[in-house]
């Protein structure tokens, strides 16, 4: 049974609250994600809150029986809310009709098994969560592996990211690792470093991709440091028609995964 | 020679911050542009701001000597203030050294010339500005002529589409016009009008695309309505391997500008 929570000034009302910072999220290993449909993603991949925080108003809809079911029946708590407690907890006007406390995802790059896709995307010191976010629901859409952020990449599990995920933080598997690590790992098994650059000579669609592709995005502003761009097995470039030689590196990280994944073929991610 | 501003009560400082509100730029028929590059880009693309306002801190900087040259050269006032003023207008902590007042650039519709370009966008109910932004950015890199919204979108000229086009608003023609208007200008000359869906049977890369392409995204929750979808000359989806069924809307344009680029071959955009 739902727990009632009427106060903003409920200890757990404020811990979730707070998980709006990184710091916090860092300390308590938790993070939210707002919005009926995005939970209902995470508990579909398997993924079952620790708090589901609710309105009372949307208690009635389908989904939200069937998620408070499954929170309590996985161990979690649900908890029914007013409407501006759930605005003083994610700062909107408008606030979604539940927000689900999880566990952070984030795995160990040494347990990617890098045999479960075809496709995995790496970004290097990537600064917008929105692009974070859109990154990984490209990923989802080409059945990719999982997104490996190396250097000082924004936080994967801060609310901008999730909601730009569309639900993919919780189907793609997401690792944070320093370069050397990245590279010491990936050169330890199968795999072909593809990065983009306007350095690059060879046009993306010229190279044969060999599965598992590691497809490099560098960072908004600066693109790939040098180094890492020699690192890589192949450097392709996108051809550039206008006045500006720029992509929105989501943009940039969309059409690449899509040549690579019309030349991989039709078949599905697997695992 | 520069004018000062030191105070924030200056009517034309209010007057600028003013427009960061839709109606104040409808009713004015100016728009504001932030930070060196994006600027540059618009004089270097022939548009010259009204009004030039910049940190006294960054007079110095080549570029900025540059554009207070042009504006002035072209009958615009350059307007020397403090980094707080800067803040204040941009309500930023970090406010860009200088803010370009630019007149409005929509054209009608009807003024187009669709044989400068092979390849135009067209959006319909787009209701976030980043994605328009991105949509001009991307639009700029295939060399299309430009964005023509139809429906109710959101606004070009807004600091966050405008950012987001880093620079393309000035390259890329904007065009708003009603879905009927539309498609009756569109069918008064040559045109593929080419749809997205994911009712669509056909993968994007099978058709073969012919100059000019119209490419037609829908709205970012609803997709296109079924009628739009009818009037489509091609209807194509890209594929999608993942669980949830769904890419962002300029992702989706990117991988569809880019299928449309590549086989249209190098031809840079005209005119």
């Amino acid at each position: 049974m739902p727990h009632d929570i009427t106060s903003f000034s409920n200890a757990l009302i404020k811990r979730v609250r707070s998980l709006r910072d990184k710091k916090h999220r860092k300390a308590e290993g938790l993070f939210i994600a707002e919005g009926l449909r995005i939970v209902t993603e995470a508990s579909d991949a398997g993924h079952r809150p620790r708090y589901l925080i609710f309105s009372s108003d949307s208690e009635a809809h389908p989904l939200m029986q069937r998620l408070i079911a499954e929170t309590e029946a996985a161990g979690g708590t649900a908890v029914r809310t007013s409407r501006d407690i759930l605005q003083k907890i994610s700062g909107k006007d408008n606030p979604q009709a539940v927000i689900g406390v999880f566990d952070d995802l984030k795995v160990q790059l040494a347990t990617l098994d890098r045999s479960t896709a075809d496709i995995w995307i790496v970004a290097q010191a990537l600064r917008d969560p929105g692009n974070l976010g859109t990154l990984l629901r490209t990923g989802d859409a080409v059945g990719a592996g999982g997104l490996i952020l190396v250097d000082d990449c924004c936080d994967p599990f801060s609310v901008e990211a999730v909601r730009a995920s569309m639900g993919a933080i919780f189907t793609q598997r997401v690792a944070v690792a320093p370069w050397p690590e990245f590279l010491a790992w990936l050169r330890s098994g199968p795999g072909q470093l593809v990065g983009t650059s306007l350095n690059a000579t060879e046009d993306y669609r010229q190279p044969r991709y060999q599965a598992p592709v590691f497809v490099l995005m560098g960072n908004e502003k600066a693109g790939l440091p040098e180094a890492y761009e020699k690192a890589c097995d192949l450097l392709v470039r996108l051809p550039m028609r206008g006045r500006a030689d720029s992509l929105n590196v989501s943009v940039a990280a969309g059409v690449m995964l899509y040549e690579v994944l019309d030349q991989l073929g039709e078949k599905p991610a697997r695992g």
